[in-house]
């Protein structure tokens, strides 16, 4: 893989994300306390803010990697990140809203170490935060007066409907049986739901340096191929992931008898192995039963095809990038961050 | 109330919402078929334009009040209704998102006389869809190249956020007891949850046809008000309401504990007659109740105060509208469209 050796050791992207935070989170919680009442509530809740009482809370709004991927594009570009700023929290906030959503369709208890907002407010009042995240998201492109903002507005809500898409798929392929999955769904169902957003990220803080439209594609597809290697360690890691780094019990998403890109590439493989796996995938799971089908995974070559995948991503992503960025010295901020996202969890 | 024959008889607006489908509905068509896969078919079927199963259907798209609204402040200032076509659609999809989450957040089962989205396609589906269908509104706005489209996207997303407050405020007071809701806060909620995107209508047609902040304020402040009269007089036929003409049974809203604006002002009226009405919404309903509690809202001054402010809110609506258009003569497909919503149901 390409990298410096500044941008291996992950400080640097640490510092990075540390400064955009520092950037964008005043403009971001300001535009977030702006939002009616209750709805208010259950935003600064949702950002960590605010405690289930309203009283203040000191946690996070997340690692602020799609804000930092805003102003690092735009900076690669020779554009003023702080003119970059409402972009960046724009794109935040469109990601805050498809958590919000995804823990009430997903019916997930637990987002950050905290209950999910649903668990805490009820169901109605997620799915109504949710909405008035997204339209802040985009009244904030809307009211920016930079000659971007249209172009980004319309980038970012076509990129929202991509992700409605990417969790639409999400879930329907939750219902179909083990091998009624195709891997090149599966592709374009990661793409949608995690490469879309990293990508349109890229895309904004093109525009806000005031890149054309070929420019900003280019780094969308960056932003795009990083996502989907990053989404490809990531399913590698909920397999093989070592407890103790993860703190997930290992094999967790065999026991969730998750369809991540390894376990459908295993499944279509056409292997004894993919056999054994879907057969392991419509029995009740085990503790023996996972290392099974962890193994299973291995042999059908699953892991193989993943590990390769994503090295193959990773130089897309690079190659775009260069694209986009043709003086690479310039781009070592999402170099970092690329490598970043896709060894966070490691 | 200031009208003209043909505004009085219903027959003018009829017209103008048929021209107005003729002319919004194939570009509403065009732009929710461009929706990725699943999404699309949801959103078909919402609209009516397909069966559960994809297959077409011949059902109809709703009556397009908002987008006739649009165009006919568009023309009212003397600007180009063909030109705000897309801001009519915009003004559609968005009151369409909310349809789509309502339904699933009031778990209502029936919409123009179909089976809700959620009911056929499940809620992750419905509001998956949904959340697709805002950001292809305020999409829609943001790819106009016309020079009100930065303007109009930014009250948009304003309004989906004061959309989002009312029905979050709605279902709020569902659950406090009968008296715990002031007439100020149910006012606000009706003015948020059905007035701000009547209005919001009237200020994007305005936006199109050039007009500045001032004008475009009094637009909204007419859609407001007339969207508020129109709020009065469908409660008052919620209780009074002719079952032969509603389809509804008589006290429908009363039957169902709703804490409709007449409502609300008979329990804060500090009278007996609104003590009693308390007192039935403790208990369980049936159709002497229902008769009792119509009797109690009547006496309680609930009546009569509603059907006081919805006079006033349409001379309110009139005054602003002069503001706006001092040749009202230019205005008269607008107070056609605002009789017609404050009579439409009875």
């Amino acid at each position: 893989m390409t990298s410096t050796d500044a941008a291996t050791d992950g400080h640097e992207a640490a510092v990075l994300l540390e400064r955009t935070r520092t950037a964008v989170n005043p403009r971001l919680r300001d535009t977030v306390e702006s939002l009616p009442g209750s709805i208010r509530r259950v935003a600064m809740y949702h950002f960590g803010w605010e405690h289930a009482d309203g009283t203040p809370a000191a946690g996070s709004a997340g690692k602020a990697i799609r804000p930092a991927l805003v102003l690092a594009a735009t900076r690669a570009l020779g554009g003023d990140p702080p003119q970059a700023v409402r972009a960046a929290a724009a794109v935040e906030l469109a990601h805050n809203f498809t958590l919000l959503h995804d823990d009430v369709i997903d019916e997930d208890p637990t987002r950050r170490h905290r209950p999910t907002a649903w668990t805490v407010f009820g169901t109605p009042d997620a799915i109504v935060a949710g909405d008035a995240m997204l339209a802040l998201a985009l009244r904030l492109l809307a009211e920016d007066r930079h000659p971007a903002s249209a172009a980004a507005s319309a980038r970012l809500a076509a990129c929202v409907i991509e992700l409605c898409a990417g969790q639409q798929a999400d879930c329907a392929f939750e219902r179909r049986g083990p091998q009624e999955v195709t891997l090149d769904e599966c592709l374009a169902m990661a793409t949608a739901k995690t490469g879309a957003l990293l990508g349109c990220a890229c895309a904004l803080g093109a525009l806000y340096a005031g890149a054309g439209e070929e420019t900003a594609a280019a780094m969308d597809a960056f932003g795009r191929e990083a996502g989907l290697a990053f989404q490809l360690i990531d399913d590698l890691i909920g397999i093989w992931g070592d407890p103790q780094r993860t703190g997930k019990p290992a094999g967790a998403d065999l026991a969730a008898y998750k369809k991540s890109l390894p376990v459908v590439a295993a499944l279509n493989s056409g292997t004894a192995a993919g056999a054994e796996l879907a057969e392991l995938y419509r029995r009740p799971m085990d503790p023996q039963a996972v290392r099974r089908a962890a193994d299973a995974v291995d042999r059908a070559g699953g892991r193989d095809w993943a590990q390769l995948q994503a090295a193959d991503r990773m130089s897309r992503a690079v190659q775009q990038l260069s694209r986009a960025v043709p003086d690479l010295a310039a781009a070592g901020d999402l170099l970092s961050l690329a490598e970043f996202v896709t060894r966070r969890t490691r």
